[in-house]
């Protein structure tokens, strides 16, 4: 039986993730392709309770390493009851971030360490990297003021940040992708997200039919 | 300003470490000490709620890498907002369990792996060790045998444990004590409780009278 591709999206705030995400998502589905559609804590008990504990506004006192541990432990369950069972029956896992995002955020831009979020998530996700990772690059100006005029998006305290600091998130990714080039790509999230989404879905495409063949 | 002593109590289930714990900072405390008594989570909110999560009897399902992530998560947050800060004040921190019970309990006897467990525990304390650990080693069968007796504990998933595992636990610290023998003192709980008090005061004020002389 072949087993499943694991395809993640990276990027900053407003870099389009979740609608361009949404749209991969049909399209793939239209194609005959057997998707699943996830991104962490993905309807896990036990990662939905950590999540909540992370996103809590009133928790401004919580310590960035707690946060980091915590980023992980939701990573492990999710990874372990969601999507390394998908990927053993052949599905395409799709998702919306995964261990790059703690190493851009936790590890760079709040300035815990590269190398430590990296081995604490090592730990996590024993070995088990995606096959693909799409890096949605945005100038943090053009992410802020796509995230701005989206009145339905609840505003949470990572939104609350300044553009400072989305600035060194984003050179944070740019680090990551120095450490694994062999499977991120990156695509101008500052286009139209009609043109990020075709830019993602020929890289897809590529990637999926260069691996069944 | 005098930095503070933190000293930490391990053992296995039934050791007898939360009676004894009474008696030392009460013994302590009447002898003009400024004493501390904590454990994780410790009073600390998002360290309750962390824990919370751990001991809900209904997560059989949990993963045992997710575990001991959150497990260091609780741990930080506790050392950050409780302990650092008494010490920094100079007082004698007292805690029942730190990172010694996640080595032997997840690193050696859920065989995570002991390196493993240690380079997370090692992430979430930041250099922070115990000054001085006491080591209640006692005989499974013994401290399960002191846990049927007392009704009035509440029953939680470790407790549910089989008497194998606890063999593995006891183990597990004899290992700790390999890497850190520095800190470690055991003390022989299999004794009735008053001589486990005994011998860990003499050991307690043995320690504090050389670092304050």
């Amino acid at each position: 039986m072949s087993k499943g591709f694991f395809i993640t999206v990276e990027g900053g705030e407003g870099a389009g993730k979740t609608t361009v995400l949404d749209q991969i998502e049909h399209q793939l589905k239209q194609d005959g392709r057997d998707v699943i559609r996830t991104r962490e804590p993905g309807g896990i008990r036990i990662a939905e309770q950590i999540r909540t504990v992370i996103l809590d506004v009133n928790h401004t006192e919580m310590d960035s390493r707690t946060e980091a541990l915590l980023y992980a432990a939701a990573r492990r369950q999710h990874l372990v009851e969601k999507v390394i069972p998908a990927l053993n029956e052949g599905k395409i896992v799709l998702c919306d971030r995964f261990i790059d995002s703690s190493l851009a955020y936790q590890g760079y831009a709040r300035k815990i360490g590269f190398n430590e979020v990296k081995e604490i998530n090592e730990f996590a996700i024993e070995g088990h990297l995606p096959d693909l990772t799409l890096f949605f690059d945005v100038d943090p100006v053009i992410g802020m003021s796509r995230i701005n005029a989206d009145y339905n998006r609840e505003v949470n305290r990572l939104d609350q940040e300044k553009l400072e600091f989305h600035e060194r998130v984003r050179e944070g990714y740019s680090k990551v992708m120095t450490v694994y080039r062999d499977r991120i790509i990156k695509i101008d999230a500052n286009q139209p997200i009609e043109l990020v989404f075709t830019a993602a879905m020929n890289v897809i495409n590529q990637f999926v039919e260069s691996r069944t063949l």
